[in-house]
Protein backbone atom coordinates (compact mmCIF):
# COMPACT_ATOMS: atom_id res chain seq x y z
CA UNK A 1 0.00 0.00 0.00
CA UNK A 2 1.86 3.55 -0.96
CA UNK A 3 1.69 6.23 1.94
CA UNK A 4 -1.15 8.07 0.60
CA UNK A 5 -3.30 4.91 1.30
CA UNK A 6 -2.02 4.27 4.80
CA UNK A 7 -2.50 7.60 5.78
CA UNK A 8 -6.22 7.56 4.34
CA UNK A 9 -6.64 4.03 6.14
CA UNK A 10 -5.46 5.14 9.53
CA UNK A 11 -7.27 8.38 8.97
CA UNK A 12 -10.82 6.56 8.71
CA UNK A 13 -9.86 4.30 11.58
CA UNK A 14 -8.84 7.26 13.82
CA UNK A 15 -12.32 9.38 13.06
CA UNK A 16 -14.07 6.19 13.13
CA UNK A 17 -13.61 5.64 16.90
CA UNK A 18 -15.38 6.57 19.69
CA UNK A 19 -15.13 9.98 21.23
CA UNK A 20 -13.52 8.62 24.58
CA UNK A 21 -13.33 12.05 26.13
CA UNK A 22 -15.37 12.67 29.67
CA UNK A 23 -17.58 15.13 26.91
CA UNK A 24 -17.53 12.28 24.08
CA UNK A 25 -17.57 15.11 21.57
CA UNK A 26 -15.67 17.66 19.76
CA UNK A 27 -16.38 21.39 21.66
CA UNK A 28 -18.87 23.48 19.88
CA UNK A 29 -16.64 26.43 19.33
CA UNK A 30 -14.03 24.12 17.40
CA UNK A 31 -16.21 22.04 15.25
CA UNK A 32 -16.07 24.28 12.21
CA UNK A 33 -12.33 24.34 12.47
CA UNK A 34 -11.61 20.54 12.76
CA UNK A 35 -14.14 19.83 10.10
CA UNK A 36 -12.31 22.31 7.76
CA UNK A 37 -9.36 20.18 8.61
CA UNK A 38 -10.64 16.96 8.68
CA UNK A 39 -11.88 17.65 4.98
CA UNK A 40 -8.45 17.88 3.79
CA UNK A 41 -6.90 14.80 2.63
CA UNK A 42 -3.55 15.83 3.90
CA UNK A 43 -4.96 15.95 7.15
CA UNK A 44 -6.80 15.23 10.52
CA UNK A 45 -6.80 15.77 13.85
CA UNK A 46 -6.55 13.99 16.77
CA UNK A 47 -7.33 16.28 19.68
CA UNK A 48 -9.07 19.19 20.64
CA UNK A 49 -9.83 21.44 23.31
CA UNK A 50 -11.76 25.01 22.67
CA UNK A 51 -10.80 26.09 25.82
CA UNK A 52 -12.21 26.08 29.36
CA UNK A 53 -12.13 27.11 33.10
CA UNK A 54 -11.70 24.22 34.99
CA UNK A 55 -11.23 23.86 38.53
CA UNK A 56 -9.37 20.86 39.95
CA UNK A 57 -9.74 19.85 43.88
CA UNK A 58 -6.38 17.34 44.36
CA UNK A 59 -3.27 17.20 46.87
CA UNK A 60 -0.67 19.50 45.50
CA UNK A 61 2.34 16.92 46.29
CA UNK A 62 5.98 18.43 45.55
CA UNK A 63 4.95 19.95 42.40
CA UNK A 64 1.73 19.27 40.53
CA UNK A 65 -1.66 17.92 41.69
CA UNK A 66 -2.04 14.53 42.11
CA UNK A 67 -4.19 13.46 39.55
CA UNK A 68 -4.97 10.15 40.91
CA UNK A 69 -6.59 11.63 43.85
CA UNK A 70 -8.07 14.78 42.00
CA UNK A 71 -11.50 15.63 40.93
CA UNK A 72 -13.09 18.36 38.80
CA UNK A 73 -15.18 20.58 40.86
CA UNK A 74 -16.33 22.52 37.62
CA UNK A 75 -16.11 22.35 34.16
CA UNK A 76 -17.65 25.06 31.63
CA UNK A 77 -16.66 26.24 28.24
CA UNK A 78 -18.88 29.56 28.50
CA UNK A 79 -18.16 32.50 31.19
CA UNK A 80 -18.53 31.30 34.48
CA UNK A 81 -20.16 33.84 38.10
CA UNK A 82 -18.48 33.80 41.23
CA UNK A 83 -21.76 32.25 42.43
CA UNK A 84 -20.93 29.42 40.73
CA UNK A 85 -17.28 29.25 41.59
CA UNK A 86 -17.69 29.78 45.34
CA UNK A 87 -20.27 26.66 45.29
CA UNK A 88 -17.90 24.48 43.50
CA UNK A 89 -14.99 25.93 46.03
CA UNK A 90 -17.16 24.99 48.99
CA UNK A 91 -16.54 21.15 47.64
CA UNK A 92 -12.97 21.36 47.47
CA UNK A 93 -11.33 19.27 50.69
CA UNK A 94 -8.03 19.65 49.15
CA UNK A 95 -5.74 21.97 47.52
CA UNK A 96 -7.97 23.35 44.42
CA UNK A 97 -6.79 25.30 41.56
CA UNK A 98 -8.62 27.46 39.03
CA UNK A 99 -7.24 26.71 35.48
CA UNK A 100 -8.08 28.60 32.35
CA UNK A 101 -6.88 26.33 29.45
CA UNK A 102 -7.01 28.11 25.68
CA UNK A 103 -7.80 26.36 22.53
CA UNK A 104 -5.76 23.29 21.94
CA UNK A 105 -5.37 21.44 18.50
CA UNK A 106 -3.64 18.48 17.37
CA UNK A 107 -3.19 18.17 13.48
CA UNK A 108 -2.09 14.84 12.12
CA UNK A 109 -0.30 15.73 8.28
CA UNK A 110 0.34 13.12 5.36
CA UNK A 111 3.46 13.98 3.97
CA UNK A 112 6.99 13.02 5.62
CA UNK A 113 8.32 16.98 4.84
CA UNK A 114 5.31 17.89 6.84
CA UNK A 115 4.78 14.96 9.03
CA UNK A 116 5.02 16.64 12.19
CA UNK A 117 2.06 17.02 14.32
CA UNK A 118 0.73 21.00 13.87
CA UNK A 119 0.20 21.60 17.25
CA UNK A 120 -1.54 24.59 18.03
CA UNK A 121 -1.65 26.27 21.28
CA UNK A 122 -1.86 29.52 22.89
CA UNK A 123 -0.04 30.14 25.93
CA UNK A 124 -1.95 32.50 27.65
CA UNK A 125 -3.66 30.45 30.18
CA UNK A 126 -4.34 30.84 34.06
CA UNK A 127 -3.12 28.95 37.05
CA UNK A 128 -4.65 29.68 40.38
CA UNK A 129 -4.10 27.79 43.57
CA UNK A 130 -6.92 28.50 45.83
CA UNK A 131 -7.34 26.58 48.75
CA UNK A 132 -5.23 24.45 50.64
CA UNK A 133 -6.23 21.48 52.51
CA UNK A 134 -9.84 22.64 51.95
CA UNK A 135 -9.20 25.87 53.71
CA UNK A 136 -9.72 28.77 51.07
CA UNK A 137 -6.68 31.09 50.89
CA UNK A 138 -8.26 34.02 48.87
CA UNK A 139 -11.21 36.42 49.57
CA UNK A 140 -14.71 36.37 47.40
CA UNK A 141 -13.76 39.37 46.12
CA UNK A 142 -10.62 37.61 44.46
CA UNK A 143 -12.64 34.77 43.21
CA UNK A 144 -14.65 37.67 41.17
CA UNK A 145 -11.44 39.76 39.93
CA UNK A 146 -9.96 35.98 39.08
CA UNK A 147 -13.27 35.13 36.51
CA UNK A 148 -13.06 38.83 35.28
CA UNK A 149 -9.89 37.88 33.87
CA UNK A 150 -10.59 33.89 33.15
CA UNK A 151 -13.83 35.40 31.21
CA UNK A 152 -12.08 37.56 29.35
CA UNK A 153 -9.53 35.19 28.13
CA UNK A 154 -12.37 33.07 27.47
CA UNK A 155 -14.11 36.02 24.97
CA UNK A 156 -10.34 36.62 23.29
CA UNK A 157 -10.36 32.64 22.76
CA UNK A 158 -13.49 32.40 21.03
CA UNK A 159 -12.25 35.91 18.53
CA UNK A 160 -9.15 33.79 18.08
CA UNK A 161 -10.11 30.79 17.27
CA UNK A 162 -12.13 32.72 14.29
CA UNK A 163 -9.20 34.61 13.25
CA UNK A 164 -7.19 31.46 12.97
CA UNK A 165 -9.97 29.54 11.14
CA UNK A 166 -10.60 32.49 8.26
CA UNK A 167 -6.41 32.10 7.80
CA UNK A 168 -6.34 28.58 7.96
CA UNK A 169 -8.73 28.50 5.35
CA UNK A 170 -7.38 31.34 3.32
CA UNK A 171 -3.51 29.02 3.85
CA UNK A 172 -5.19 25.83 2.27
CA UNK A 173 -6.72 27.85 -0.18
CA UNK A 174 -3.61 28.84 -1.70
CA UNK A 175 -1.97 25.71 -0.34
CA UNK A 176 -4.64 24.07 -3.45
CA UNK A 177 -3.43 26.68 -5.87
CA UNK A 178 0.36 26.42 -5.46
CA UNK A 179 0.45 22.64 -4.55
CA UNK A 180 0.70 21.68 -8.27
CA UNK A 181 4.27 23.59 -8.03
CA UNK A 182 5.39 22.06 -4.39
CA UNK A 183 6.71 18.80 -5.97
CA UNK A 184 9.26 20.28 -8.46
CA UNK A 185 10.31 22.64 -6.06
CA UNK A 186 11.22 19.95 -3.21
CA UNK A 187 13.70 18.84 -6.12
CA UNK A 188 14.85 21.99 -6.54
CA UNK A 189 17.35 21.94 -4.25
CA UNK A 190 16.08 25.56 -1.92
CA UNK A 191 18.01 25.93 0.56
CA UNK A 192 15.49 24.50 3.52
CA UNK A 193 17.25 26.23 6.59
CA UNK A 194 15.93 29.43 5.39
CA UNK A 195 12.13 27.89 5.87
CA UNK A 196 13.05 26.33 8.68
CA UNK A 197 14.45 28.69 10.49
CA UNK A 198 11.06 30.98 9.99
CA UNK A 199 9.35 27.72 11.03
CA UNK A 200 11.29 27.54 14.29
CA UNK A 201 11.22 31.46 15.11
CA UNK A 202 7.66 31.13 15.08
CA UNK A 203 7.40 28.68 16.99
CA UNK A 204 9.86 29.74 19.21
CA UNK A 205 7.39 32.49 20.07
CA UNK A 206 5.11 30.59 21.16
CA UNK A 207 6.05 30.58 24.67
CA UNK A 208 9.16 31.51 27.08
CA UNK A 209 12.84 33.20 26.32
CA UNK A 210 14.81 33.26 23.39
CA UNK A 211 19.13 33.18 23.94
CA UNK A 212 19.10 34.77 20.42
CA UNK A 213 16.76 37.59 21.09
CA UNK A 214 14.82 38.12 24.37
CA UNK A 215 11.93 40.65 22.52
CA UNK A 216 10.58 37.96 20.98
CA UNK A 217 9.63 37.08 24.49
CA UNK A 218 8.30 40.21 25.34
CA UNK A 219 6.30 40.24 22.47
CA UNK A 220 4.82 36.68 22.67
CA UNK A 221 1.64 37.66 24.35
CA UNK A 222 0.88 39.61 20.81
CA UNK A 223 0.80 36.73 18.64
CA UNK A 224 -2.86 35.18 19.86
CA UNK A 225 -2.53 31.47 18.77
CA UNK A 226 0.85 30.20 18.07
CA UNK A 227 0.79 27.28 14.83
CA UNK A 228 3.36 25.98 12.84
CA UNK A 229 2.04 26.14 8.95
CA UNK A 230 4.22 24.15 6.38
CA UNK A 231 5.41 26.40 3.69
CA UNK A 232 4.02 25.54 0.43
CA UNK A 233 7.13 25.37 -1.75
CA UNK A 234 9.22 23.37 0.83
CA UNK B 1 26.56 23.07 -0.55
CA UNK B 2 24.97 19.97 0.55
CA UNK B 3 22.71 19.97 3.17
CA UNK B 4 25.28 18.95 5.70
CA UNK B 5 27.65 21.27 5.31
CA UNK B 6 24.90 24.24 5.14
CA UNK B 7 23.55 23.16 8.02
CA UNK B 8 27.11 22.91 9.90
CA UNK B 9 27.08 26.64 8.20
CA UNK B 10 24.01 27.59 9.71
CA UNK B 11 24.78 26.64 13.41
CA UNK B 12 27.88 27.83 13.80
CA UNK B 13 26.66 31.32 12.31
CA UNK B 14 23.61 31.16 15.11
CA UNK B 15 25.91 29.65 18.02
CA UNK B 16 28.30 32.45 17.72
CA UNK B 17 26.03 35.34 17.08
CA UNK B 18 25.78 37.46 20.51
CA UNK B 19 23.18 36.30 23.33
CA UNK B 20 20.70 39.12 23.30
CA UNK B 21 18.24 37.58 25.99
CA UNK B 22 18.24 40.39 29.00
CA UNK B 23 20.14 37.76 31.02
CA UNK B 24 22.86 37.22 28.25
CA UNK B 25 24.10 33.98 28.87
CA UNK B 26 22.33 30.75 28.95
CA UNK B 27 20.66 29.70 32.46
CA UNK B 28 23.08 27.87 35.13
CA UNK B 29 20.91 24.78 35.28
CA UNK B 30 20.47 24.35 31.04
CA UNK B 31 24.29 24.95 30.33
CA UNK B 32 24.91 21.20 30.40
CA UNK B 33 21.97 20.25 28.19
CA UNK B 34 22.87 23.07 25.82
CA UNK B 35 26.29 21.65 25.45
CA UNK B 36 25.50 18.31 25.06
CA UNK B 37 23.18 19.33 22.42
CA UNK B 38 25.43 21.60 20.73
CA UNK B 39 28.16 19.37 20.40
CA UNK B 40 26.42 17.17 18.71
CA UNK B 41 26.58 17.48 14.57
CA UNK B 42 23.18 16.81 13.78
CA UNK B 43 21.69 19.48 16.38
CA UNK B 44 21.80 22.74 17.95
CA UNK B 45 19.61 25.05 20.45
CA UNK B 46 17.95 28.28 19.40
CA UNK B 47 16.36 29.15 22.76
CA UNK B 48 16.65 28.15 26.41
CA UNK B 49 15.06 28.76 29.80
CA UNK B 50 16.17 26.82 32.86
CA UNK B 51 12.75 27.47 34.62
CA UNK B 52 12.08 30.60 36.60
CA UNK B 53 9.36 33.25 38.85
CA UNK B 54 8.71 35.98 37.78
CA UNK B 55 6.37 39.15 38.87
CA UNK B 56 5.56 41.21 35.93
CA UNK B 57 3.41 44.92 36.12
CA UNK B 58 1.24 45.79 33.67
CA UNK B 59 -2.21 46.74 32.54
CA UNK B 60 -4.44 43.63 31.58
CA UNK B 61 -6.34 44.40 28.24
CA UNK B 62 -9.02 42.31 27.63
CA UNK B 63 -6.57 38.95 26.98
CA UNK B 64 -3.12 39.85 28.64
CA UNK B 65 -0.86 41.67 30.10
CA UNK B 66 0.07 44.64 27.38
CA UNK B 67 3.60 43.89 27.22
CA UNK B 68 4.60 46.94 25.90
CA UNK B 69 3.99 49.08 29.31
CA UNK B 70 5.09 45.90 31.26
CA UNK B 71 8.01 45.69 33.45
CA UNK B 72 9.51 42.96 35.15
CA UNK B 73 9.75 43.49 39.22
CA UNK B 74 11.33 40.40 39.70
CA UNK B 75 12.96 37.74 38.28
CA UNK B 76 14.37 34.53 39.45
CA UNK B 77 15.91 31.13 38.80
CA UNK B 78 16.23 30.61 42.47
CA UNK B 79 13.31 29.97 45.14
CA UNK B 80 12.13 33.21 46.32
CA UNK B 81 11.37 34.39 49.17
CA UNK B 82 8.24 35.98 50.81
CA UNK B 83 9.86 39.70 51.49
CA UNK B 84 11.22 39.75 48.08
CA UNK B 85 8.01 38.97 46.63
CA UNK B 86 6.17 41.44 48.90
CA UNK B 87 8.69 44.44 48.67
CA UNK B 88 8.30 43.99 44.69
CA UNK B 89 4.93 43.80 44.53
CA UNK B 90 5.11 47.34 46.45
CA UNK B 91 6.34 48.40 43.33
CA UNK B 92 3.48 47.26 41.16
CA UNK B 93 1.05 50.27 40.22
CA UNK B 94 -1.05 48.03 37.32
CA UNK B 95 -2.25 44.77 37.22
CA UNK B 96 0.98 42.32 38.69
CA UNK B 97 1.21 39.05 37.91
CA UNK B 98 3.17 36.36 39.26
CA UNK B 99 4.46 33.30 37.09
CA UNK B 100 6.17 30.21 37.23
CA UNK B 101 7.76 28.69 34.19
CA UNK B 102 9.48 25.67 33.84
CA UNK B 103 12.09 24.91 31.51
CA UNK B 104 11.93 25.29 27.71
CA UNK B 105 14.64 24.25 25.32
CA UNK B 106 14.36 24.78 21.68
CA UNK B 107 16.55 22.64 19.63
CA UNK B 108 17.00 22.64 15.19
CA UNK B 109 17.89 19.41 13.69
CA UNK B 110 20.30 18.75 10.67
CA UNK B 111 17.85 16.05 8.68
CA UNK B 112 14.58 16.54 6.44
CA UNK B 113 13.04 13.77 8.74
CA UNK B 114 13.92 15.18 11.77
CA UNK B 115 13.50 18.76 10.88
CA UNK B 116 11.36 19.39 13.08
CA UNK B 117 11.88 22.06 16.28
CA UNK B 118 12.32 19.31 19.31
CA UNK B 119 10.13 21.51 21.36
CA UNK B 120 10.88 20.32 24.79
CA UNK B 121 8.48 22.13 27.14
CA UNK B 122 6.96 20.95 30.71
CA UNK B 123 3.19 22.43 30.84
CA UNK B 124 3.41 23.04 34.91
CA UNK B 125 3.35 26.40 35.29
CA UNK B 126 1.47 29.01 37.58
CA UNK B 127 -0.11 32.21 36.49
CA UNK B 128 -1.49 34.01 39.19
CA UNK B 129 -3.08 37.48 38.73
CA UNK B 130 -1.99 39.30 42.82
CA UNK B 131 -2.79 43.31 42.02
CA UNK B 132 -5.18 45.18 40.01
CA UNK B 133 -4.31 48.72 39.37
CA UNK B 134 -1.67 48.97 41.75
CA UNK B 135 -4.12 47.51 44.24
CA UNK B 136 -3.41 44.43 46.55
CA UNK B 137 -6.23 41.23 46.15
CA UNK B 138 -4.62 38.98 48.56
CA UNK B 139 -3.11 38.50 51.77
CA UNK B 140 0.92 38.22 52.65
CA UNK B 141 -0.21 34.80 53.78
CA UNK B 142 -1.70 33.48 50.35
CA UNK B 143 1.56 35.18 48.89
CA UNK B 144 3.54 32.90 51.67
CA UNK B 145 1.20 29.90 50.25
CA UNK B 146 1.66 30.58 46.17
CA UNK B 147 5.74 30.85 46.65
CA UNK B 148 5.52 27.75 48.90
CA UNK B 149 3.88 26.09 45.57
CA UNK B 150 6.50 28.11 43.40
CA UNK B 151 9.56 27.09 44.90
CA UNK B 152 8.30 23.32 44.83
CA UNK B 153 7.70 23.69 41.39
CA UNK B 154 11.13 24.66 40.91
CA UNK B 155 13.05 22.32 43.04
CA UNK B 156 11.02 19.36 41.33
CA UNK B 157 11.86 21.63 37.75
CA UNK B 158 15.68 21.10 38.54
CA UNK B 159 15.45 17.80 38.94
CA UNK B 160 13.43 17.16 35.97
CA UNK B 161 16.34 18.93 34.05
CA UNK B 162 18.58 16.06 35.58
CA UNK B 163 16.42 13.13 34.20
CA UNK B 164 16.04 15.09 31.21
CA UNK B 165 19.93 15.46 30.69
CA UNK B 166 20.41 11.51 31.57
CA UNK B 167 17.34 10.37 29.32
CA UNK B 168 18.89 12.56 26.15
CA UNK B 169 22.35 11.70 27.03
CA UNK B 170 21.27 7.50 27.11
CA UNK B 171 19.11 8.08 23.65
CA UNK B 172 22.41 9.86 21.51
CA UNK B 173 24.09 7.14 22.93
CA UNK B 174 22.02 4.22 21.31
CA UNK B 175 21.54 6.69 18.04
CA UNK B 176 24.63 6.82 17.42
CA UNK B 177 25.25 2.97 17.96
CA UNK B 178 22.20 2.24 15.68
CA UNK B 179 22.78 5.14 12.92
CA UNK B 180 24.72 2.94 10.31
CA UNK B 181 21.21 1.01 10.39
CA UNK B 182 19.14 3.94 9.97
CA UNK B 183 19.63 4.79 6.03
CA UNK B 184 18.93 1.29 5.42
CA UNK B 185 15.53 1.37 7.32
CA UNK B 186 14.75 4.14 5.83
CA UNK B 187 14.66 2.50 2.58
CA UNK B 188 13.08 -0.60 3.76
CA UNK B 189 9.25 0.99 3.09
CA UNK B 190 8.36 0.51 6.88
CA UNK B 191 4.70 2.08 7.68
CA UNK B 192 5.81 5.51 9.10
CA UNK B 193 2.46 6.08 10.43
CA UNK B 194 2.69 3.93 12.89
CA UNK B 195 5.81 5.74 14.33
CA UNK B 196 4.10 9.26 14.09
CA UNK B 197 1.21 8.27 16.05
CA UNK B 198 3.71 7.32 18.80
CA UNK B 199 5.17 10.79 18.68
CA UNK B 200 2.49 12.14 18.20
CA UNK B 201 0.73 9.98 21.58
CA UNK B 202 3.91 11.47 22.93
CA UNK B 203 3.21 15.29 22.05
CA UNK B 204 -0.01 15.40 22.81
CA UNK B 205 0.01 14.27 26.48
CA UNK B 206 2.07 16.95 27.05
CA UNK B 207 -1.15 19.41 27.00
CA UNK B 208 -4.87 19.42 27.80
CA UNK B 209 -7.65 17.08 25.82
CA UNK B 210 -7.59 14.70 23.61
CA UNK B 211 -11.05 13.64 22.06
CA UNK B 212 -10.10 10.35 21.35
CA UNK B 213 -9.07 9.03 25.18
CA UNK B 214 -9.62 11.94 28.00
CA UNK B 215 -7.14 9.41 30.12
CA UNK B 216 -4.29 11.20 28.46
CA UNK B 217 -5.23 14.41 30.08
CA UNK B 218 -5.71 13.28 33.53
CA UNK B 219 -2.06 11.42 33.25
CA UNK B 220 -0.31 14.24 31.40
CA UNK B 221 0.91 15.28 34.99
CA UNK B 222 2.85 12.50 35.60
CA UNK B 223 4.98 13.06 32.52
CA UNK B 224 7.25 15.59 33.80
CA UNK B 225 8.82 17.02 30.38
CA UNK B 226 7.01 16.73 27.44
CA UNK B 227 9.84 15.97 24.30
CA UNK B 228 9.80 15.00 21.12
CA UNK B 229 12.39 12.36 20.19
CA UNK B 230 12.44 11.04 16.79
CA UNK B 231 12.99 7.47 16.48
CA UNK B 232 16.26 6.54 15.02
CA UNK B 233 15.15 4.07 12.43
CA UNK B 234 13.11 6.61 10.61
Amino acid sequence: MDRSAEFRRWKAQCLSKADLSRKGSVDEDVVELVQLLNEREQFFTTSSCAGRIILLDGSINGFEVQKKDCCWLLVTHRPCIKDDMVAALKKANGDAILKFEPLVLHVQCRQLQDAQILAVRSTHGLEVPLSQEGKLMVTEEYIDFLLKIANQKMEENKKRIERFYNCLQHALERATVTDSHSKEKINEKNNPYSHKKKRNRAKARGKCVTEENDKELENDDDLGISVTIFPEDY
